[in-house]
């Protein structure tokens, strides 16, 4: 039994050193005008796919960037890059199953985010162990997708809880799967009332215009 | 910089303590007669759905019971139960992102596998920290779902190199998603030259027959 405790302890270390370093981030970054959105899903779930849709709709408009992170491989920055031009770094955390703002803050070190209205940090694909982590973005954005079920509520409710926005990806897929929309907006809304629901789809764009109305907003709200 | 070491060293601790009672675990189901097998994959990727039908299948030849973990909610031992019979327990780990053979330990105590020739772990669904720890059991069974799309063994290779068993599931909705089956095997047998990889559908009942048999055949290798 000790040894709970003792990793109990640790955890809560880390976590307030964490939160102090996310607070000096999001300060930094509100202050020049960046907004800065941390994206989570489980693995899979499309957040590459919808991510490229959404920089290629919104580039012209405002400056935008993405950092990915991932164990290994590079394959979501390249994409993410090639499919959008836009620039992109792709951290790798070591193995570990988060990103906490220290890493976040020694990548915005490297990558530079002083000319941007928009940061974007895709997370590394887990529903677990990312909720965790204040990485010092403004708003928190996740993704569940359709082929995953709508109880994920239920059995992931950290993750549902700290989430801004929610969006339902894949939702043309929705006929090929048992996937009920307003029993997933209930369990969601149940953990967190103020959550904003999205269906949305990468392959037919459905959804897309509403989540880039927000994010507009949301960049206007910091000028 | 010291925070990074400091964590690194409890890993190893708690590593090296947890092989220790996982070879415990094991060596005492191999005595009994008992096959212990780790289910893991990402959320949603249709465990439950799985293993439901492959119990029912193998059900009225040997002896099987399942333990489910979640962070919350029973839904899916729940489910299991209801749709099979067998005895099934749901494990809470508090939040963790993982199960480790401390844990699996206690929950064999309550559980009691004493009578049984298959004992079935369904793991948390996440594709990184579960693949850390020796749950104890024989073999780990690891599902990669189709929409969960090929590039999964790139960004999770420990995962894919800790189980002996994948299952490319939900095979059915191929045509439905651009899911290359030949890309994914190369990349998960480059990780793991040994893996048998079997393409499965819980709803067409594809591959589960190939399942089966090669869980039967462990049960008798340990008989």
């Amino acid at each position: 039994m000790a040894k709970e405790v003792r990793v109990i302890e640790i955890h809560e270390n880390v976590f307030a050193a964490n939160d102090m370093t996310a607070n000096l981030i999001r300060e930094k970054l509100t202050a020049q005008g960046t907004l800065f959105i941390n994206v989570m899903s489980s693995p899979g779930s499309g957040k590459t796919t919808l991510l490229t849709a959404l920089i290629n709709r919104m580039k012209d408009k405002v400056r935008i960037a993405e950092m990915d992170v991932d164990i290994e491989s590079s394959v979501d920055a390249q994409r993410v890059a090639d499919a959008t031009g836009v620039r992109c770094i792709q951290i790798h955390n070591g193995g570990l199953c988060h990103i906490d703002a220290d890493m976040t803050s020694r990548a915005l070190i490297e990558f530079g985010a002083d000319d941007l209205d928009l940061l974007i940090l895709e997370n590394i694909g887990n529903l677990v162990c990312p909720a965790e982590f204040d990485t010092g973005a403004h708003k928190n954005m996740m993704l569940l997708s359709v082929p995953e079920g709508d109880d994920k509520p239920l059995k992931y409710p950290l993750m549902f809880s700290v989430c801004d926005i929610v969006l339902i990806t894949k939702i043309d897929t929705a006929g090929f799967f048992n996937f009920d929309f307003d029993k997933a907006k209930e369990r969601i809304l149940k953990l967190n009332p103020n959550a904003v629901i999205i269906p949305v789809s990468a392959k037919t764009g459905e959804g897309l215009e509403e989540v880039e109305q927000i994010l507009l907003q949301e960049i206007a709200s910091l000028k």
